[in-house]
């Protein structure tokens, strides 16, 4: 298969997956409540938590029907825990629409994230039992753990590479690993092949988040449906401002760092000098490179798999994270 | 053991849940989650959820070591519940110490609730399998839907008693009566025991609302740590309300009615006006006559069971609930 027609097949398993969210999901009861779910999740999403589930069950073999109800919990837990972070955010745009807490308020959103979040626990216990539910568990936490560890750093001004990955591991990583290792567990793979995929879920769910923070400078505002410079408007510092700031001379460091200390109007005025020191100091091209071995590392850790088709599906995965402008 | 000997011997078990939630609380690695969650804990609580879990157990035989762990799930979901309400409600006050999100503000409080809550599940599914987890799945959706039916229920302004009894079960007694399944489901006891204890813990906790209903009218606000007439000021139908309304005259049905188009402001005012009503027409007596009779059904249940000393504990609570003053 050429990569277009493994894109193809990830398409219609996405697919698939979406009809078994549509059935789970008739469970509920109060029509706003589904309606709010419904746009949750329903509204864009690339489905990556939940095929990835689903391909790795197939590295140990034929998965048991029951893996897309496991895979979906995967889905909910992300979709609830956006529901929260873009209250949390006062964020009001997410996918190019308007966001659950703008259409109906903080009340009903934090319920309906609630609601999620336990479905998705009753799901994947009922499916895969403790064992799923253990990493289910542990991702959570994480998530939680890592947003106070990002709300400690913002005390600080400038973080470390080391930090940022911390908080990235929890914040993006770990449910993504969990979704990897969840697929391994329920075909009753090997701690071997749990711990492979985990890595492999950890490398991709980093290289993810280093793409989506290289987006937000250098992404089409048209296709990523976000304005450009955000997180530095914000100043929020991410990789490429990390990397440049670990090189940078004394005077143009200064610059970056008065910029930080600055208004967030006159960091969106200054935009381009920020863009213009990061490019000097190879910011951008020094995190795609990290991303890249990130994913390099990710696929080497497939080697102990036999399973070519389902390799080249989780190679194709890995390339369009790296590629995707959006 | 006379009464007084009983609740001794609860509050020693109160004291050895409070142990064990402390033990497994030390898993949170930010100081500041700990705080939030620690605050949300073991600020007061009467620990009613777990010690039914554990009396529950107790009614089929001795319980197994781990029960006290499948307990203090109830109690984190109880928690994290009334974190996220007291957001949603702007809540500044609980059990007379300022509420977690006056404390240190929405986000914290969301994301800690969110912990708490993915403990409860992770906690309950290790202990008692995909069984406990299935009964703490249905009833964290019966407390979502309920949230939701109360919001539509809010946009009418006399509401029924049949309507008032739904909400209740399934924002207060669905969780309690999932506490007491689940202790019997984690000793192996009965289809016909496990539906004895549900409709045990469903009475109690619909009495305990309405012991809740009229402790706001009736309480001591140096006891309940509320202000008396809170409900009625924010015009919320509650039981003695609602009761009255059924029996009152023409004229004075309108004026209640009339209460309830006014102002929060005018309510506060004229709080006496509508005390006397419900005198009137006995929506308190009424009120009390039905907690009572609802604990009286739910103790019927237990004649099933032979252990007489879990049984008369099991009363005391009962009565505990009638009888509170806070």
């Amino acid at each position: 298969m050429n990569n277009a027609e493994l894109m193809a097949t990830l398409k219609k398993q996405a697919a698939l997956i979406d009809v078994v969210m549509e059935k789970d999901l008739t469970i509920i009861e109060s029509p706003l409540l589904a309606q709010i779910i419904r746009h949750a999740i329903f509204q864009g999403g690339k489905r990556i938590r939940p095929l990835l589930t689903l391909l790795a069950a197939s590295l140990v073999g034929p998965p048991p029907a029951e893996t897309a109800r496991l895979a979906i919990s995967f889905e909910y837990l992300h979709a609830a825990s956006l529901l929260h972070d873009d209250i949390i955010d006062h964020a009001t745009l997410r996918r190019g629409a308007k966001t659950a807490n703008t259409i109906w308020g903080m009340e009903p959103v934090i319920l309906a994230g609630d609601y999620l979040h336990a479905r998705a626990m009753a799901v994947a216990c009922e499916v895969g039992g403790p064992t799923a539910m253990a990493l289910i568990g542990r991702a959570t936490a994480a998530m939680v753990e890592s947003e106070f560890l990002q709300m400690h750093n913002a005390t600080e001004m400038l973080i470390s590479e080391e930090k940022y990955f911390q908080v990235l591991t929890g914040k993006t990583a770990a449910l993504i690993a969990a979704a990897c290792e969840a697929g391994i567990a329920c075909n009753h793979g090997s701690a071997e092949q749990r711990l492979a995929l985990r890595t492999y879920g950890t490398n991709l769910g980093l290289a993810f988040q280093i793409i989506d923070d290289l987006l937000d400078y250098l992404g089409d505002p048209g296709k990523t449906g976000k304005a450009v410079g955000n997180d530095f408007q914000e100043g929020k510092m991410t990789i490429p401002l990390i990397k440049t700031l670990e090189q940078a001379e004394d005077k143009d460091h200064e610059t970056l760092v008065a910029l930080l200390k600055a208004t967030p109007q006159e960091r969106r005025e200054q935009l381009s000098t920020a863009h213009a020191l990061i490019e000097k100091y190879q910011g951008f091209v020094l995190a795609r490179a990290q991303a890249e071995l990130l994913l390099t590392e990710a696929l080497a850790g497939l080697v102990i798999f036999n399973e070519a088709n389902t390799k080249a599906h989780l190679t194709a995965l890995a390339y369009y994270v790296l590629n995707r402008d959006k």
